[in-house]
């Protein structure tokens, strides 16, 4: 299954995609794809229920972010070998954790916006994980994948100097401006979906290639990501959990930052495809 | 005005409590301290509403957070210069901002579980401020204060190893763990607390002081704090932000960490006074 959300910001209605890319109306089902939603079976529900569900066309529609607001978003750093170097770290021995404020959550087509004051926005198309079901010490990499509710293409969209030049070491300012996580087109299920480790991940700017990499070159999976911060921490259904982006960011020094009016396109295979026009604060 | 939630985890309800210490049911006015609540105006409700609500015995009750669970917590870190030296960091030029999941907020009385694997859990005596308006790009000092809802006692409990050691440079795994941020026993509008910045806060382990300071010591104060973030990031409604703790914390060498069964108190001038039993998660 797909979920989407679909409608103006802040109005969207839930809406299912099955195989052949039909849409079907789910608000008789719930009226969000949140915590609530996963926690109390919704996806099974969802299922059953699969057949029964009005037809509707999303065509031309704006699509939300595929969730509600999460109540965190997770982001785990320098998490693909080829991206620490380009940055000059070496890779970390533990996942490295750090936050951006939820409400960064925008749709998957939706303007992104330089700050003001911004000379270094950047790109990161990440594998993002929704979580499902509570995750607190979990036993093994099998339960916590159990934890999952689906996976989506992730823009965890940094600014470079905010981040690493007046943030005193702390990567969350660079990380939370206004529209720095457009988050869809969909949800896909892990029944759908298949296995999240081999995944081709890439990114264009202004039709250019910039990332091209595959989620098997993950430093620490999906799997040992939830498994690891659930030794610690308790990430809850609708918890967002960005996994790390390759290399081919603007940060390397490769290519220039990101521009006003410039178009921003990312896309994982079997997770579809986003585009964001730049557009300034 | 001084706001509470009172009752089960989960279930508490509002309440409000007048200057002579009389506590009314504000169920009438409002389902919750959240977000929606402070933007639509519902502190100024409350006030209009002053002698009209029904009394409330809340003596011996359960007090959970003043607030409903917050869109983010933000924190700053190395917000006094006293704290900054004991930690062995210079005062910071700009404030460093880190985010800790919106799930670590619990009551101020709740027990505080030691994390498993722990062996650094520290304690961080802070004034908590919660956002009332939509804080972006702000152009002033007192417009920042204008968004404030009021200030609330809070501990910014914190793992050493996890924050410092295990994380790669990235506090927010020692700060995130489940019942990490107490918050309470309520929230104190403005005009009743008057200055921010003239506040003593202490804490005390097993009867012991620990920390006593002042909120003038800030380096970076609430006005200043607030309209700085306002110019990277959206602070929402209901949002809290921590603005750093004063020496005497355990990271300094003087103090053991936290243990199984330990009393640990907190108290901010003019907002009242935290008590938590450690446990063991």
């Amino acid at each position: 299954m797909k979920l989407l959300r679909v409608g103006p910001a802040g109005s969207e209605i839930p809406v299912v995609m099955d195989r052949t890319g039909a849409t079907f109306d789910a608000s008789g089902i719930t009226t969000e794809f949140d915590g609530a939603f996963f926690a109390g079976g919704g996806l099974a529900r969802l299922a059953a229920a699969a057949g029964r569900l009005p037809s509707i066309d999303i065509t031309g529609r704006r699509l939300g972010a595929p969730i509600a607001r999460p109540g965190a978003v997770l982001c785990i750093g320098m998490n693909y070998v080829a991206h620490a170097a380009e940055t000059g770290s070496p890779p970390p021995a533990v996942p490295i954790l750090f936050y951006k404020s939820p409400n960064t959550v925008v749709g998957p087509n939706d303007e992104v916006l330089i700050p003001r004051g911004s000379s270094k926005t950047d790109w990161e198309v990440e594998l993002g994980v929704v979580i499902g079901s509570t995750a607190r010490y979990l036993p093994s990499r099998e339960a916590a994948l159990e934890c999952v509710a689906g996976y989506a293409v992730s823009n965890d969209v940094s600014e470079r100097a905010f981040q690493l030049e007046t943030s005193g070491g702390q990567w969350s300012k660079g990380k939370s401006c206004e529209t720095f996580n457009p988050l869809g087109p969909y949800l896909v299920t892990p029944d759908e979906l298949g296995d999240p480790q081999d995944l081709r991940l890439q990114s264009w700017v202004n039709g250019e290639p910039r990332q091209d990499s595959n989620t098997s070159d993950m430093i620490f999976d999906v799997a040992e990501i939830i498994y690891q911060l659930s030794q610690v921490l308790v990430l809850d259904p609708g918890d967002l959990v960005n996994t790390g982006t390759p290399q081919g960011v603007a940060l390397s020094g490769r290519f220039p930052y990101l521009q006003r009016a410039d178009v921003l396109e990312l896309q994982i295979q079997g997770l579809g495809r986003q585009r964001q026009v730049i557009g300034q604060a």
